[in-house]
């Protein structure tokens, strides 16, 4: 399966609700999207998936929803300040800019000039102003991950929650980085979601926990829908290693604009809790970190047996929620030639991902008791709490069948005349195009097994 | 119920991780909170409920999920440029500023001086600026509500969706306003979120709409467990309404503070699709809108009656989802004498919002046998998706009660050498206090039954 190239899915994606350019109808902001209708469903269903599996089907993570704001000091500690940057290079004549990896043959991309400026570092973080005066004092940023605000509360949920290591904290949220040529759809975007776990280790242990993680992340792609065979593991070679990492592993994936990272994996050491802590002088801190003078707490946890304060390493398995959206969608579409020779285009989601669950289609459009009676069967499986459920009320069955073969809902059910007298309904599969025929009284229990 | 006093709630919030100060070991971020992992999953259990009557429930509501960073023409159009403003004063001998109603019998409320400018226009936006080049031509805004990003998709939803008035679009996500003094806990921050629908109808019909609008809203608050007397009804005057604004009715609520604004019910006509659409001349606007000659679509849609091209009205509910988890919590708060007279904090919220659902407790903490049975029934009750069940093994039965009412668990269960023999279990109501013994087979039923 998957697309054959880009432009199916942003065509689709628009055609049915997916997902729009960011303020279109004003020319539109580039690099940022906005979900529609369908997408924010599917996203939903990826983020609530990844929550549960980090939280509710374990035993040792705690969940967070921290500000976007960020106070100045976070990200200058962090190391973010100093070297979060990409290197921008400005031609000469005609004043384009780009990052230096996207010259042609050393050349401006824009005009093929050779006269470039030397690349200078391009801090990718956004800021703005904080209260009535503006000015340097009252900047903060929008945060460039949701990581650091992890750290940041690492005391308060310690203090409330009684931890010991190992255990984690989960987030999901909006991040944004100023990305100098955003590109390739929802793959490389300005304002975007990540769903990222720090996961806090005793300092000893931290390459057996990185290790499981990666595999533990792998096996949860593949479980959601992605086949194994358009992933792969791509471990940093060190010189390319971020300056907080000891060591880290990227999940790729095939995207139809080539093999990049869906997640990443980094042992962070004890570089994030040792550059936010005070005192730093009193843990013998493997990580190189900016002295700090501005923290006011104590970033340490008190190991149990040796009764001393240890500064724990972090193993941090980091997701793009977009770029899992994109490669959800890419995995899923299919496009079927039928006995007829038409051609169906099938999303072939998970139906745990699948925007809409079911589609309850009346076989006659002004046919009050027929439409009563999909309500029925609506409102009954709506109350079974699995998703989205839909009335289609066009009046053309095979045209709903398209349009929910296209969106991906796993199960039709026609409401037709006879439905009136005998109770009876026709379960039509978005995979097979199988249909078979219900007593309206099995559907809650039919339909509860194939979610599932 | 409810509680005493604002520091009641701020200092559970903090003790148990429900919320926390933001980027409080740098001093902190004023007007902007953290959700620690309880906070988290009350907040998120809100949002799904509203999400679920609104979406899931309904047949004629669409989601969406648009970007933060809004194209300053969206801002111009909608009138926050020109309007969306606070009048603030500055202090000649203090240098401290503030908004002029807060000026204490018109001296400043820092230093009492009455050397005070007049009130000048400060407008509550963020600004950042996007792109390699800094400048006037290239800065966005955070939106400063979810609002106008619904009106600027409302063609891309309408397209992809095939509705017909009446129809509503309903978002979720962070707004941000530059509040010059922010206070009162999560009422009045700087960075919040939203639930806000726009419903979008014939003009004719709108202030039918609106009124059901009002009693499906307030009614939504009294069903997820605020009480009716915590509850009024609130018309704003005419000359006090938004630029905007037909009429509008203030969902108010008892906070701790004051009874305050928890949601807004507006009748905002055709002045948004208006002000965005391309062509305005070609409809009979019956708002004052800016000429608008940027928009390059028409944000109308075709009357099936009369066949002709009409602007619809719309009805918003909008709903702070700080100020609702804020209310909750107030509203659970409960302090009750026992009867030996100690004292007991109970959150008695309903067990939908309830941040925890049920509670495992192993008799004998490092009794492998009672330990590894807790974990079994946690992970069996955890597959019915209801939210987060915890294995709570501190190994005193007495504080886990304490701790668990205080956090509003509604069930908890202990597993005791009994169970291990008899597969039974006690079972433990956070209101009555009252304990009955269940079969573990029976647990599940037990349960679902009790949280729904």
């Amino acid at each position: 399966m998957t697309a054959k190239s880009m432009e199916q899915l942003v065509a689709l994606a628009k055609r049915r609700g997916f997902i729009f350019q960011s303020n279109e109808i004003y020319g539109g902001l580039q690099g940022v999207y906005d979900y529609g209708p369908l997408g924010v469903e599917l996203k939903n269903n990826l983020k609530s998936i990844w929550w549960s599996s980090m939280i509710y089907e374990r035993d040792d993570i705690e969940g967070l929803d921290a500000s976007i704001l960020t106070h100045s000091d976070v990200l200058r500690y962090s190391g973010h300040e100093e070297t979060f940057t990409d290197p921008l290079i400005d031609c000469r004549s005609c004043k384009y800019r780009c990052r230096a990896d996207q010259l042609v043959d050393g050349k401006c991309p824009n005009c093929g000039s050779d006269d470039l400026t030397e690349p200078r570092p391009f801090n990718l973080m956004f800021k703005t102003s904080v209260g009535p005066i503006a000015g340097d004092d009252n900047f903060v940023y929008l945060r460039p991950e949701t990581a650091q605000q992890i750290f940041t509360n690492f005391k308060n949920i310690l203090d409330s929650s009684s931890r010991s290591l190992p255990f984690g904290i989960a987030q999901v949220g909006k991040a944004f980085r100023n990305e100098i040529t955003p590109r390739n759809f929802i793959f490389r975007v300005r304002e975007f979601e990540q769903m990222e776990l720090e996961y806090f280790v005793h300092p000893a242990k931290d390459q057996d926990y990185f290790n499981e993680w990666v595999q533990t992340r792998l096996k949860w792609w593949i479980d959601i829908g992605i086949s194994e065979q358009n992933l792969e593991l791509y471990e940093v070679p060190e010189n390319d290693l971020s300056h907080y990492s000891k060591s880290t592993t990227d999940i790729m994936y095939k995207f139809p604009h080539g093999t990049e990272e869906l997640e990443g994996i980094a042992n962070r050491t004890d570089f994030d809790l040792g550059s936010h802590t005070k005192n730093q002088k009193d843990y013998s801190l493997s990580a190189t970190v900016l002295s700090n003078d501005k923290s006011n707490s104590k970033l340490a946890i008190n190991d149990p047996e040796s009764k001393e304060w240890v500064i724990p390493y972090v193993i941090e398995p980091s997701a793009g929620v977009d770029r899992g959206v994109l490669a959800l969608l890419n995995e899923a579409y299919t496009e079927e030639r039928l006995e007829n020779d038409d051609t169906r285009i099938v999303l072939k989601f998970n139906p745990r991902l699948a925007p809409i669950k079911v589609a309850v289609i009346p076989l006659k459009k002004n046919n009050s008791e027929i439409v009563k009676l999909a309500h029925k069967i609506k409102d009954s499986i709506q109350s079974l709490r699995i998703g989205r459920i839909v009335v289609e009320n066009t009046g053309n069955i095979g045209k709903s069948y398209r349009k929910h073969d296209e969106i991906g809902t796993p199960i039709c059910i026609t409401v037709d005349f006879d439905s009136l007298e005998n109770e009876d309904v026709t379960i039509r599969d978005r995979d097979t195009m199988e249909q078979i025929r219900q007593p309206i009284s099995k559907l809650s229990e039919f339909v509860k097994h194939q979610i599932k």
